[in-house]
Formats: C-alpha cells, sequence, structure tokens
C-alpha cells in the first residue's frame, strides 16, 4: 500500500520484458485467487504494520507460499519470525515514502540471488552514481535559476498538477509525482498514462476551463519512448494544453531502467519537498493518516 | 483500450473469486512477457480499428495464442479471419462506451461455454432485468424530483466530479464514471479507490480549498463491502467532506456481482448524459479522439 505499495510497481515495470511470470502487484486486503504455493510472495509494508498487508500476509501463510518480508519492524517483523519466513530487516524511523530505495532494491537483490532475473548491480550502481549527482544540483542551498526542482515547484505554486506518464518508467513515476504531491505537498494531484488516457481523459479538457487554468499539466517524457507514443505525447499536448495554466515536460535520464525510473522519481521528490516549504507546511508528517489509523484501531 | 477496455475491468472483478488463474488487462501496444502459447487472450475493440489492440493481436498470433476476438467489424474481423482464429461480431454503429453489455458479455459467455467458469446466465438475466427498471426510473420523461441521475447531474452542474469506489464492483464503476464524464460530459473527472487512497489522496485534501471547493465527491457504495472498507469509507468522508463543494453517496444494486456492478454503471451514465446536456454540449461524438486518431494516422 502507499509508499511501501509503490515498490511493487516499480519492479513490475523494470522486470516486465525480463520475468516470464506475472508480477502482480496486490494493493487491499485480500490476495487474488490465483495464488497458490507455487507462486512466490513479496509482503513490503515499511512500518511493517499495514493491517492490509498483514491481511494478505496471513492468507498467503495458510496457503504454504514461500513469502518474503521487507519491513522495518512491527508485526510484519514478528509474523515472518513466528512463520519462519524470511525478513529483510530495513532502517526504522523515517517515513515509508522516503525510504522507496530501501523497499525496492531488496527485492531486486531477492530475485537476483535466487537466479530468477539477471544481475542488476551495474543498474543500481548507475542509479546510485546519478541520484547523489543530482542530490547537488537540487539541494536547498542551490538558487532557483540553477535548481530546476525549486524552479518548478514555483510555478506549481497555488495549482492542482497533473502528471502524465506513459507505459514504462514515466508510469509510475506519474504516480509517485501525484503521491509526493499529496503526502509532502498537502495538494491535490492526478495522474494518467499514455496510451489509456487518449481514451478518456483527453476529451474531458474541454470544459470547466475557469477550473482548470489553475491546474499545471506535467508530461514525463523518457527518450525510450516508442515513436508511437512521442507522436501521441505531441499531438495530445497540442490539443489540450490551453485548458490549462502551464504544461512543462520533464525527462528521465540514464541508460537502464531502474535508473531511469528513480532519476524521475528523485526529481519529483524534491520538487513536492520544495512546494510543501512554499506553501507553509512540513512535508513530513501525514497527519490524516496518523489519525485514519487510529480511527481504525479505535473500531478493531 | 477505453470504452472497449472496461469490460476486460469488469470481467477481473466479477471473477475474481472464481478464476484461478490471473486476469490480466493490457492497455498498451505491447503484451505481456508471460504470454505463451498457453495464454488464453481476448482482444476486445469496439471498431475493430484500434491500432493498440491490432498490434497486440499480431503479438498473440506470433506467439502461437489462441485468440478470441470482439469487434463490430474493422480491421480486427480481417486480422481474425485471416488467421482462422474466432470472432464475435457485435452490432456496429454506436460508441463503443454504449455497447458495453455487447463488449462484456460474450468474454462471460465464451468462457462459460469453455466450461472454464460456471453459467453466468442467471446473473445476466438478474442484470437485464434490473437495468431495465432502471432505465424507465432513470428516463428522460421523468421529473427531476423522481429521478435521481437527474438530480444529481443538476449538482454536478459547474463541478468536477471525484469518484471513489473500492475493491470490487464500486472499483470499476468509480473508474467508468469518471470515463463517462470526460467523454460524455467532456468535463474533467477523477477517480480513486479505498483503500488505497487513505495512503496518499487522503492527505491531499488539506490546501487549495479554493480550489477543490469546485470539486463534487461522489462515494460509490456497496452492501458487499467489507467491515473494515465501510469503516474506511465513513472516516476518510468525516476527514475530507468540508473540503469538497458537496458529497453524495451512490449505492449499487442487485444480488449477483455483475449487476450490482453494471447497476451502479448504469446510473452513472445516465448522469454523465443529463450533465452533457446541462453543459449544451452533445455527449456521443469525441471529437479530440478522432482529432487525434486522424493525426496519428497522418503520421504513421
Amino acid at each position: 500500500m502507499g509508499g511501501s505499495g509503490i515498490s511493487g510497481d516499480i519492479i513490475k515495470i523494470i522486470l516486465s520484458d525480463e520475468v516470464k511470470v506475472p508480477i502482480w502487484v496486490n494493493k487491499g486486503y485480500s490476495i487474488p485467487s490465483f495464488v497458490d504455493r507455487g507462486t512466490l510472495c513479496f509482503a513490503v509494508s515499511y512500518s511493517g504494520d499495514t493491517e492490509e498487508t498483514l491481511s494478505c500476509f496471513d492468507q498467503a501463510v495458510r496457503l504454504g507460499c514461500p513469502i518474503i518480508s521487507i519491513a522495518s519492524g512491527g508485526m510484519l517483523e514478528s509474523a515472518a519470525q513466528k512463520h519462519g519466513m524470511p525478513l529483510i530487516k530495513i532502517p526504522g524511523g523515517i517515513q515509508p515514502r522516503s525510504a522507496l530505495g530501501y523497499l525496492t532494491l531488496p527485492i531486486l537483490i531477492a530475485l537476483q540471488k535466487s537466479d530468477i532475473i539477471a544481475n542488476k548491480m551495474e543498474d543500481i550502481e548507475e542509479t546510485i552514481k546519478l541520484l547523489k549527482d543530482k542530490a547537488k544540483k537540487l539541494s536547498l542551498s542551490r538558487p532557483c535559476e540553477q535548481n530546476g526542482a525549486k524552479g518548478l515547484s514555483l510555478k506549481l505554486f497555488g495549482r492542482i498538477p497533473v502528471v502524465y506518464g506513459s507505459d514504462g518508467p514515466t508510469a509510475v513515476a506519474a504516480l509517485r509525482w501525484k503521491c509526493q504531491f499529496n503526502e509532502n505537498a498537502k495538494i491535490p494531484a492526478f495522474w494518467h498514462v499514455f496510451p489509456e488516457l487518449n481514451h478518456n481523459e483527453t476529451v474531458g479538457w474541454e470544459l470547466l476551463e475557469n477550473i482548470t487554468e489553475n491546474f499545471y499539466l506535467i508530461l514525463l517524457r523518457d527518450e525510450g519512448e516508442p515513436e508511437r507514443i512521442k507522436r501521441r505525447i505531441e499531438i495530445t499536448r497540442s490539443l489540450i494544453e490551453d485548458h490549462f495554466g502551464d504544461v512543462v515536460e520533464v525527462w528521465a535520464e540514464g541508460k537502464s531502467k531502474l535508473t531511469r525510473t528513480f532519476s524521475i522519481i528523485y526529481f519529483g521528490d524534491f520538487v513536492s519537498a520544495y512546494l510543501a516549504v512554499l506553501n507553509g507546511v512540513d512535508p513530513t508528517p501525514v497527519h490524516r493518516i496518523t489519525l485514519l489509523k487510529k480511527k481504525l484501531a479505535e473500531s478493531s
């Protein structure tokens, strides 16, 4: 779920050409009916206390599935220990959405060590190197003119972002940007994906311009996009851009799919954090989620 | 894709407890890497000319997959004939999104005739009976006070709908409502699903109230919701409702999953059509999609 669940979405996209079985990202209380003892399950919950994940863990245990858990502790740690299942324990004390590397890379490495996928160390090293460079370029000390994330956050101030990606790295990045705007900047944000959005949402930007002039369209781009998708993005932009306050394109960087995915996610993370500052809110706490969990706990 | 693709989303939800293999709804140009000659494929395109579907059809043919096509004609019909694959030909001349029954039920019946699923005739009859009754209740001749769809469309006039469903019939209905608002009423609309939305979007309704007061929250409800989901919906509503212009709940009707899914979809179809009338637009044509396809054809 949420900031933990998106690790599954990333893995699904990174391995989409490589793995010859369906990778199913399960967000909810129940596991699908096709799961059986031949299904390899990853239970991913940063806190280890996400009730949906714990519920799915229990169901998978009853079916006799092999389960690899990833958590910083919590009830998932205890459940894994109780059932003698492996747990990859990651450092605690941060927000789940800040732990994206910790939540994603262990899945890749576990699959690599089991010879299910090829060695990913080169891609992981490329990613870490690129993000370290990027962290400097986007750091708080850099002024707006030299800091793309600060610059974009200024443009987004007071507006609702709509983030479009396309099949591949930018699709999961669009989802992540949306969630980071929600959780860090505490604002509404929406996302969709090419080519599917050409079959519905494209028609929606016709009326209510008085409201959508307060929206900002962010197109996440990747040089690896197929030609047909590039063309769709260009045409769609020309058809709808007048209905937005403004439009910007943000491009993925790097060679491997992993790096391209994380590069564009990382940029959005900075944008959302700077936007929180502009909004005068602390990006870290998510009071509503805490309150909701408290109220849910009272009624269980 | 679009109005044709949603038939796959419906089938996935209807059969989620019954079928012991993953049902994968594929929206894009490429089929997943796990597809092989043991994968049963349905190629669904109302026009038969959807380029993404044709691309996937070709890939599946090359892999030797059995493919059942559903189309009113077009290149998919020719392709199916050329490769000696079965085609379920459905009536032409309407919009894909008006053909939802034609696009969905043949998949159920094909699976039933192949003994992959139990007989669904009772559910189909329940659905048809309920929709016929509903068509009378929601008809144009009925005044607003006696016509829930007209009443809701009046409330939505000038506003952006946000539609929330939850795992099950209301999830796919929320997607459908969003798309129908886009395509029929030509307005932006957004959707999300419990419990996942509690992990991100719930925090987004904190700031920018000056914009979101023009939004309208529609909660799609189903008596089959698990208790935990019911509780989540109630708590979430109490946390976020002040940030919307208004909130309404719409409940599914009927016994079977199929009927509950179609009942709530059907109500939304009427709401979006009445909203088009209020907006002074013809709900039928989708000029932007037509224009986009023309421009894409020019560049291929």
